[in-house]
């Protein structure tokens, strides 16, 4: 583009390019700033701008609540990264974790009516993470967190949902957890189960393996263990971080050691998280009538096509199977109904109340191949609003009623 | 609202609300997010979202600068305060500060089709909003800073644009400069002088105060002194900051001293950018043809009735006043020709190219009551692009040819 010689690498990199249809789709960037208001002449540049502004600013430097009626701050999100964790491609710094940023900000007006900020962060370390975020907070109505590396994530979302009254997500670990219990209650439901019925194993203990298994035992799962890269978690283990020390403490009462094929054994429910992969004969040593969600993209834990050997339902993170477990049935959502009611927070009872509107949302088409509505469902969106609304107002965090 | 029990005062302030169309105007405020693609389904959504978009994020991770072509970078601009000085209201701290930000967010887009993303910020110390706006930087192609008190400011833009790669443009001190430049090259032109034949007085000496001055030294006013609210500003002076130390041996080479009044005898051109008055009898002292900019808002630091008696041209910051010296004149021009050429910053050739693409942009208009051409002529921003992008080459700061 600079006139800088390419090599044969990058020859083939813009090659590439030229034949992927993401980047004519991404060219100039997918969102963009629009007017609200239109300054069609000197009369509307006095109130909109000098002099006009200056009283709005006033009532607001009198009355800081005004901001949420005349300013952009009661529907406009923060989504910010340090670029940590970007999809499954790891520490890409901020620059790279645009393209991901701006897609969640599309998908927040897209699905929710909700505008989002995106903001990539060229610092990692926690404090400085947590202090930049509290310093550009003033103007937002929440903040989504996306794309930060666990057990960072962890501590950032908790120290800054202390200091902040806005609420404070991180979408890869709750928006992830919402979804896969919204799947596996269907799951449950459409092979004549009870959650408190089921056996499950997770794979992945980072940001949505924590998350997911959290939300689970919250919810009321028969019996949960997860399995890190070393094996499966549990509290003999001398190598465990903190979070993953709360993790054992949470989950595996049976007590399994060994590598996670041992947990399999039998197991109602395989929740993959991870970048691993599952052997076949530990599929086919779970139990009949087995739940499989393989999310790792692009490649699932287990091979879908495999899977369905054993499996009663198979779910992954990919467009192109049925089933997709995909953040954006759950973010637009949530962060609507939480702002709709000016939520100081996202408590559990709404993560849960969320989760089950979704669940509902799929009605009468529940079948094994339909265990999740479609994003392009428009009931989806409202109706997890709706749910997380009233949670807010039962859980008393809502300013607005 | 919420129920609170409105004081009187509180009556009175919600009536006036109700009674100003600017408050209507800002409901729910002046600017929003867009999707700039659509996406329809579940292969656009493939492509905006996961899987699709992390073919994009590798391809800037291993080459950042396509982040320029694949992300909204290249057209984007942050517009940022630490609310300290907003208007001419102080120190009013972020969320008061952000309708002005969204004013200048809306017509960032109106004028030049530049986006621009309002940011508040939730600290005042110099190192902490340095700092901030660095760790904030990367997804954006420019930093239009804005309503940062004086001296502050002076050191903020210069470390700033020391650290970044991208413009960093202190708004109030050189937009204002620039509109200035170009109206009083017009007053002069319109009265049969040139601006090396002027004596100007500047009152004020902030943030616009000093650029001002700096912009009419270096674009070779004849003379010129500024007055503070102490008086005129000379080297024997023993209270004088840093930056006006600066100006004291930039100015006033007659070593005038005293009040403002003693500076205006005789003088050609007042300019005031400060909250002042100016005595009529002063005014009246002033050179036969003077130039009067009396730029405080709302309240002009001369009343333009008045200097009608003794002045040949009168300019205001007031829409309802003929010349009004209004900043949208420049940013939107200067930053869409610094980022079309991906200028690394805003050189002094670069701004007084904008000044004078201003006042060439009035044409065969230009009359004592017309000097600086209207916001709405959309030659305008798109004169000042050109010309701020040609000087961005000549002076070898664009990175795009």
């Amino acid at each position: 583009m600079r006139g800088i010689k390419l090599s044969g690498n990058d020859r083939d990199a813009a090659l590439d390019r030229s034949l992927d249809p993401a980047f004519p789709l991404h060219r100039g960037g997918k969102i963009e700033v629009r007017p609200a208001v239109r300054i069609r002449d000197a009369e509307g540049l006095a109130l909109a701008y000098t002099p006009g502004v200056a009283r709005v600013s006033s009532a607001i430097a009198a009355e800081p609540e005004l901001a949420y009626d005349y300013t952009w701050k009661a529907n406009t999100v923060l989504v910010v990264t340090d670029g940590t964790a970007v999809l499954g491609l790891g520490d890409i710094g901020p620059v790279a974790a645009l393209p991901v940023m701006e897609g969640k900000a599309l998908l927040f007006k897209e699905f929710a009516g909700v505008d989002a900020v995106p903001i990539c962060l060229d610092c990692t370390k926690t404090d400085d993470v947590i202090e930049t975020i509290v310093r550009i907070a003033p103007a937002f109505g929440g903040v989504n967190l996306e794309d930060i590396s666990a057990p960072r994530c962890f501590e950032i979302e908790r120290r800054l949902q202390d200091r902040l009254d806005i609420p404070v997500f991180h979408d890869d670990q709750h928006g992830t957890a919402i979804v896969v219990l919204a799947a596996l209650l269907n799951a449950a439901k459409v092979t004549g189960r009870k959650l408190a019925d089921l056996r499950a194993v997770v794979s992945g203990a980072g940001a949505a393996g924590m998350a997911v298994t959290k939300m689970l035992v919250e919810a009321g799962i028969g019996e949960i263990a997860v399995a890190d890269s070393k094996g499966i978690i549990h509290l003999s283990r001398e190598d465990l971080t903190d979070s993953k020390f709360e993790l054992a403490e949470l989950t595996n009462q049976s007590d399994i050691t060994g590598p996670i094929e041992r947990a399999l054994i039998g197991a109602d429910v395989f929740i993959g998280v991870s970048a691993g992969t599952v052997p076949e004969a530990a599929v086919a040593s779970m139990a009949p009538g087995a739940i499989v969600f393989a999310l790792a993209n692009p490649h699932p834990e287990v091979d879908p096509a495999m899977a369905r050997k054993y499996a009663a339902v198979i779910a992954t993170g990919r467009s192109d199977y049925p089933n997709q477990i995909n953040n954006v049935l759950a973010f637009p959502g949530i962060f609507r109904g939480a702002m709709n009611v000016r939520a100081s927070r996202i408590t559990n009872g709404m993560q849960l109340a969320a989760a089950h509107a979704l669940a509902d949302a799929v009605g009468d088409r529940l079948a094994r191949d339909h265990i999740i509505p479609s994003p392009f469902d428009e009931r989806v969106a409202v109706n997890v609003a709706h749910a997380v609304a009233d949670a807010a107002r039962a859980d008393g965090v809502a300013r607005l009623h």
